[in-house]
């Protein structure tokens, strides 16, 4: 049962799309005040576990530490970070009493999870203007799928892209992306996408192509379609200021563009330079932007990833100003009276400045809001913009759309990659602890950068991090400039590339029928092992295997130089391994802790009891899989319910 | 059997004390390439583990990274940094092959341990300058104790220095340092160390204490000894460039400092603003710097801690005025020709440049060498200065000493901690994995700051970080400035850390013991279990758990919200449990793989099979221990050889 309590005039985010009764009462647990701001309290027993927070860093039980639902352009993803690119503010407490909470809030919230007092939980943010949801269930999985269903059915993307796709910042000209493809291709490396990082457009410019780069661009995608290949171009949120250019003059003309109180357009410099924000709280606006990827779709393109829309800002036209103000004072100040931390220090501040974030407004049906009180609606709607247009533009096929920042609600437009992550052993286990805690909150495609986006990757940890993807749904390699190459072909011995991408395409008929069950009855994807095995103890405390769909459970290696890993089992179940051989290794492993060997060149899963899984022969890509070659692992005697369709029909 | 292999002219590091036979051959393993400086290559089998390198990051085994022996003042200790603050370039291959490597080289040299390709192992650096000691062994621990034979034995801190520290940046009056005395005492929380960071100083220089704060310097340190605490005043590297002060005026007069090429004292700002840096490399000026001590051992200090001494820059004379250069050229672009990249980055760029470190000289033995081809040896040498001093202002006691930056030789005459690190979990496993590590490059007494120097800490983590700190030689915690307090009575249910805290008095007379044998007898306090267990493929590849002493084993929590971990023994051992209570639980545990459950306010090792280990009653300070309180926990009719001494006496 969900109650709804509303305090002050909050603002209409449209996260929630059921009807939810209004509540007369206080919330049944914890204790409001309105004091100063809002802030939620509840006392936690010793044993209860918190999870939820969807894009957050840390483990699945979010308890003992400090988080704040502020989108924000972070790339570094360090342990004691509060804000990531996504506003996910839905949690559980599972424990002595058990129930739900979703903070409709616009804006920085913050949670501390046990941080002051081991056993508080406080949840506060400065404007008593929001609704709070409360949701009993009969246990914390129940309260998921309630959730889950008044937010709305979760983003299902087309068929293809459950397969492999190749990224990285850098790729510019077309020959860039045709030895991206020949590598794989060449290799035998399965491959379905190539993603178009920031390089692609003329001078940054959303929607344009480089045409010294691409002459023909619409011939270049459909050669890419040609080897099965869909090129998946990257959306920025600003919009260059540049006369003549029709993104930029239709925005002005309209009103289109987020505003300063005065009413002029307010600038912030990003990749292109000084741009404007087209403001996706408008309506018209959002409909204008949407409309703008037709541009694309026209040319053949049938995929997008969303980018930069915390929004990320490096300066804006005041921040700069006053810098240089500053710069003056400092180059006047003979007598060292300005500490040298001061001038070191501040150049930094001027990105993604909370003050900035004060400069702009948006037209919200008519009334001008300043964008900080709504900040966190900014990458949702921008996403919203494209899933509406989509509708609009290919109502019958389905378009892949990720976008990096969030707020539940956007989960029905599209998926989020987790964003500007590193080569780091650490990374690749918070990328499976993110998983479960993002399904929660509706986004059922997603993935990290795997070998990770800055930093070098090596050899190893690539491939242990594929070992992963492989079972996300988003599966991407995607590196940073001036980042060691990362594509699978570049290390020695391919064939263990071959061999472990080669395995996500045996088992997309499983990992596509598991997303799309849990998409179409809201339903997770990832769990933590808790939600299917609530009882046992030490499968509430394990944060490094995951449920995976009904049948499968993942323990991937995520430490360097390890052989294998330590591995609870709640029941008995089948180790399967995925030998480079093309074999796979099946064994029944009692119930229980166990060490299992996994091999850099294996991949491994486990098959619940009584359960099978289907598998196909390799393909290299999702359109060339051969169902006819479809058979089960697993358990014998078991039953799969298969779900099937054409891979790319609006459902 | 060890061979020294000496290319070009070498710099006498003075890291080997020992007399080395000359090698005629080339090295009995690998190649050495001189055809672009120096380079020794070897091609690692599959299985081959890598130790050494001292203070590095990542694993015990330290395969699949890339290292450069930098001295380096970084505080973040990421995943995917190269350098940091000691440079140690000692390495084991232990595997097919196995031996051991010494290169005995004064500035940066790179190992690329399966970095490029998995199985090759790359040494490299600049100058092919330097000796190259190999050495034969029957097993990895063998080497390694044949290695700390010939660079002497490891340096030996006073009894007291085994007791539990508390330290801050920010303490600075002598109020400050009393109320945490208070906060200690009052809470029964045993403690024998008050560190004194960088705001006890008068103006940030080196040897004075600040007057207001401490109108009686001796008095205030003979009132903490009264309550059994000795305080431990930092020293920097840089000396305060001010008229009338008289280690300034001594050092200009007598050419003490480090020059410029043209001959004048070179200026590098760092905490006290501009200073000169004493130069350690000649002989004359180490002497004096080292006699500097006197001032505060004379009025009853009898610890330090050496700091910034990489050495530490935060900018130059020069950088500076290159700096604002830029800035003036940035001011006058008018038309935005320099990216704001460039701006934004520039000022980091000033801080610890390589530029700077080739902009002065040391004069050793008449000789002019530039800074960045010794650079390595700056803070050894500056330990140096203090320990040979030592002897001579305090004959008769031992004086507690550590560093920060580090070379192989330095373990001679300090400890060392492992710098800056952050309140986050992983650093508390970091800290497990460069214990051993260190022990093999001669560094005993050391240990990390407990609960995180950068960051703010949680109680569950501070807790679980004691729980390893207590086996660590050097347990302190320590905090920067504006991170929250952290002194363990500042937490809810403080009786948790006299607890925890108390069990690491009940063990010195063991820590003590084993510290000392390990000393004496070139031996390791720490080791990896494949040292104890070299046969043992399991204990091979474990990287969590750490051999104590000949009797104990530990394998601390290092993960939040667990209730315990999983701790394989490679043979049957008797797990011990601390308990609140004061009751020591043990339970017979076969060998095998074990989940063992682990409070956060217990504390837990193994005792090995037929060993004991002796214990005490909790004291509240390393004075007060009551030896008539000692009994043996472990194994009946163990034997154990209990090493005593007065604690202070030189030996």
């Amino acid at each position: 049962m969900i109650t709804k309590h509303t305090y002050g005039n909050p603002f209409n985010t449209e996260a929630v799309v059921e009807a939810v009764p209004n509540a007369e009462d206080a919330p049944a647990y914890g204790s409001v005040s309105l004091e100063k701001g809002f802030a939620f309290s509840y006392t936690m027993a010793a044993q209860d576990i918190v999870y939820g927070l969807g894009e957050a860093i840390r483990g699945i039980n979010k308890r003992g530490h400090l988080y704040v639902s502020n989108c924000s352009d972070t790339p570094d993803h360090l342990e004691d970070m509060a804000s990531m690119y996504g506003a996910h503010n839905f949690l559980i407490i599972d424990g002595e009493e058990t129930f739900g909470l979703f903070f409709d809030y616009p804006t920085a919230i913050t949670f501390d999870i046990g941080y002051t007092l081991q056993d508080k939980l406080t949840v506060s943010c400065e404007e008593a203007d929001l609704d709070l949801y409360v949701i009993d269930g009969e246990n914390a999985y129940d309260i998921v799928k309630q959730f889950r269903k008044i937010i709305g059915r979760s983003y299902i993307p087309p068929k293809f892209a459950f397969g492999f796709g190749q990224s990285r910042w850098g790729y510019t000209t077309a020959d860039d992306f045709k030895n991206v493809v020949k590598g794989y291709r060449e290799n035998h490396i399965p491959m379905d996408m190539l993603y178009m990082d920031i390089d692609y457009m003329e001078s940054y410019k959303d929607f344009t192509v480089n045409e010294k780069n691409f002459p023909d661009f619409k011939a270049f995608v459909d050669e890419m379609k040609a080897q099965d290949i869909h090129l998946v171009p990257i959306i920025d949120a600003g919009v260059k200021i540049e006369e003549g250019y029709d993104v930029y003059e239709e925005g002005v003309e309209n009103n289109y563009f987020c505003k300063r109180e005065d009413g002029s357009d307010f600038a912030a410099a990003v990749w292109p330079g000084r741009t404007h924000f087209p403001d996706v709280l408008n309506k018209e606006a959002r409909e204008w932007f949407g409309g703008k990827y037709e541009t694309l779709i026209s040319q053949g393109i049938d995929g997008f990833w969303n980018d930069m829309n915390e929004p990320a800002i490096f300066y804006s036209d005041e921040g700069l100003a006053k810098y240089k103000e500053f710069l003056q004072t400092y180059q006047n100040d003979k007598d060292d009276q300005i500490p040298f931390f001061a001038v070191q220090y501040l150049p930094k501040t001027l990105s993604n400045s909370p003050e900035d974030y004060k400069r702009f407004y948006h037209n919200v049906d008519g009334k001008m809001v300043r964008h900080d009180k709504v900040h966190n609606l900014f990458g949702y709607n921008m996403t919203r913009a494209a899933g509406e247009a989509f509708e609009k533009i290919s109502p019958d096929k389905r378009i892949l759309m990720f976008s990096r920042s969030s707020y539940i609600g956007m989960h029905r437009y599209g998926g989020i990659w987790t964003g500007d992550n590193k080569s780091w052993w650490s990374h690749l286990l918070l990328n499976l602890k993110m998983m479960p805690t993002l399904n929660m909150c509706g986004f059922l495609y997603t993935g990290a950068d795997l070998g990770g986006f800055g930093a070098n990757t090596t050899r190893d940890l690539l491939l242990r991090w594929l070992a992963l993807g492989i079972f996300t749904p988003l599966m991407r390699n995607h590196s940073a400039i001036r980042t060691r190459d990362q594509e699978c072909y570049r290390f020695e011995n391919v064939e263990d590339f071959r061999h472990v991408i080669g395995i996500r395409y045996r088992l997309i008929p499983y990992l596509y029928s598991e997303y799309m069950k849990a998409a179409l009855n809201d339903d997770m994807y990832f769990k933590p092992l808790a939600f299917d095995y609530p009882k046992d103890e030490m499968a509430r405390e394990i944060e490094d295997q995951l449920m995976l769909g009904n049948e499968v459970m993942i323990a991937p290696v995520y430490t360097q130089n390890a052989s294998g890993r330590y591995v609870y089992l709640p029941e008995e179940m089948k180790f399967v391994k995925f030998m480079p051989d093309g074999s796979i290794y099946e064994e029944t492993l009692p119930q229980g802790s166990h060490f299992v060997k996994i091999a850099l060149n294996e991949v491994s899963m486990f098959i619940r009891k009584g359960k099978c899984v289907p598998v196909v022969d390799v393909a290299e890509s999702v359109n060339k899989i051969d169902m006819g070659t479809l058979r089960y692992i697993g358990y014998e005697n078991a039953e799969y319910d298969l779900y099937e369709d054409d891979g790319i029909s609006r459902i």
